[in-house]
């Protein structure tokens, strides 16, 4: 029996309500594969570990998380460690995505099921089939190069950030791109964005871009768009940019933001931030090769309903999902959860269960949803 | 008679046949008018100028900008000219912007008539409604701060760019959106957008708006978003964005390409580019400051329908209004201009002419669309 370790962080807000029933189906996972078993543990991490130890990350969380397999997280942050505290909860989260080299953020855009069509903010001709998985450079480029603050230096009336991209961090975030796009049949596309026409670094990204997968992956179809043009594409003809979207940190930053409105509940949606380029093979073939990785719904901690219990727990649930996928190995297991969420989204008119949270303007529970979904597993 | 002087540039591809129908509306207004007059003179930009003489900005056309009142702009570019050629049409528009101080970007995205709600991406109970205003910060910021290309310097593997901005290039377009909030009755609110929580260079622009505002225009409601929510919100809920959107120049490009499709056609849209902060009085009166700005439609030069008289004027005829608005101070006649495009586009069940060009489904000619704007004036 193949044996892996993934450390659970709630976190704050809603998000020990959403991971304690994406838990319940890697559980479920873990008792009825016959092959693999998943050991869970939890581990402080947020405004709750800064209140209990003074620190968002502390020592013994990010031990944990360098020793895991794969980390689940629910969700930090809250009113009570606001923008002018001294310590804040996101700190915690770029110290672990930097410590443990989560170079490559990964977010779906797309429909958990099509009865969700008409949530969309879009309309659904325009919004149907809409599936982009955006694929963004996370510890390189202006939010990591250097920078200097109004009042500091030689020239104290202003302020800089360097936007900074070399070959190495280009090439290792398109290989993720790249073996994200052939883990679907067929292979995805890959779209770079990037604004060459004015800036150097995005010159530099386009023209590695174009060489790593002319080189490695001449089988993926490459186009690219500048960034502008990317940002209407995705509200005036979004399936346009279905299959990958591979960008650097800030664009990445802004893109997934917008694309992920589509689907009509941020409640849905989940997130990878990994370590490495996800293996294709299944994780029982001798040619797999692990990627560690940190798995969180894309939603915020909610203050407004944490403790009610009417969450939406499947953008955890579905981040569950993709550490199957991506840390583990296990294709079959994601798509089953998939299938799954799906069932208990669908209408009944299309044989599903028709289950709708309070985001989805319904009045189902958090509970509910996870216990429905585990029984549809 | 109070005498204005209003330079053309036609430039390339459907350019000469929307700005002449413009033309047609500020010739129009000029006749009318017992109190001002307009005069206007053609010059060379562009590709063609690039054809003709060699470069897009040719010294003679760049003379004639510098004295005149206003700008009056098409299209540029083409094919003809991509982006292999060493000279291209878009490099004399960035350096007309530099040359002549153009660093406030304004550009609107509303519906000019509601008849064209259904036009939109969006669900029309999201789009109704919509009436934003973008302020982009225009010659500053990443665009123009040092830069080092891959395979120059020392660390020749790598590429870098630097957002800077300085405390008097921040007080100067907050007062540009400052001014044209109030040119509204009652004034329009103030979104400012930055990546605050990661930039140096947007904690300073966030700090020197604030302040800007409060001691100069207290009486402005403003408020602050990051770049990766709002560019949620512009799809999610716009209306919340309604008023005057203040950005710097990258995220200005991105957020306003980002609006601009809401309205759904690149075809409708105006916009400014000001070389000051436009004066709230009318020309007549003795209070008005003179602002130059160069005004065009946003959508490029498209060659595929070049020459056949199908392309949609209304873009141009309502850069013409905002000219009249913000460099010549003649509100009345920039309203008239918006009532009779207004009209014009109506459903014939709202009272209007229900005239449609192709980018809206129908089949009126560029020429047809003008006669009808002119006659409605
Ligand atoms: C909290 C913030 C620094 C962060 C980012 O910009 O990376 C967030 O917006 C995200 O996308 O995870
Ligand atoms: C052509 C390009 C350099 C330009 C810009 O990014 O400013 C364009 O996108 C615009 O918005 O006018």
């Amino acid at each position: 029996k193949k044996s892996f370790r993934v450390v659970v962080l709630p976190g704050d807000g809603i998000g020990p309500e959403v991971t304690s029933e994406a838990v319940r189906v890697l559980e479920v996972i873990s008792a009825v594969s016959p092959d693999i078993e998943i050991k869970l543990e939890s581990h402080q991490f947020g405004g709750c570990a800064i209140d209990s130890v003074g620190e968002p990350l502390p020592a013994s969380t990010l031990k944990a998380c360098q020793e895991a397999d794969a980390i689940l997280m629910g969700s930090i942050g809250g009113p009570k460690w606001g923008v002018n505290s001294k310590v804040r909860p996101e700190q915690g989260l770029l110290a672990l995505r930097k410590a443990l080299g989560l170079y490559a953020n990964i977010r779906p855009a797309n429909f958990a099921s099509n009865s969700l069509l008409a949530n969309s903010p879009l309309k659904p001709t325009v919004a149907e089939g809409v599936d982009i998985i955006v694929v963004r450079e996370l510890i390189g480029g202006v939010y990591f190069g250097a920078r200097k603050e109004l009042g500091t230096g030689p020239d104290e009336d202003s302020a800089w950030d360097t936007m900074v991209y070399s070959i190495p961090e280009v090439q290792r975030i398109t290989r993720v791109a790249a073996q994200i796009a052939l883990q679907a049949n067929p292979p995805l596309a890959i779209h770079s964005i990037d604004k060459a026409n004015v800036l150097a670094s995005s010159r530099l990204w386009r023209k590695v871009v174009t060489e790593t997968l002319q080189a490695e992956y001449p089988q993926l179809a490459l186009d690219h768009h500048l960034v502008d043009s990317a940002s209407m594409l995705i509200v005036a003809n979004p399936r346009k940019l279905n299959g990958v979207i591979l960008t650097e940190n800030l664009f990445g930053d802004i893109l997934s933001d917008e694309s992920s409105v589509i689907p009509g509940s941020l409640g849905l949606l989940p997130s990878a931030s990994l370590a490495g380029a996800p293996s294709v093979a299944d994780a029982l073939d001798p040619g797999f090769k692990p990627t560690s990785g940190l798995y969180e719904p894309i939603h915020g901690s909610a203050p407004d309903i944490a403790g009610k219990g009417i969450a939406n727990p499947i953008g955890t649930i579905l981040s569950a999902a993709m550490l199957l996928r991506y840390s583990l190995g296990l294709e079959k297991y994601a798509k089953a959860i998939e299938e799954a969420v799906r069932k208990v989204l669908d209408d009944k008119a299309a044989g599903g269960h028709e289950l709708r949270t309070a985001d989805l303007g319904g009045s189902v529970k958090t509970r509910e949803m996870g216990d429905k979904i585990v029984e549809t597993l």
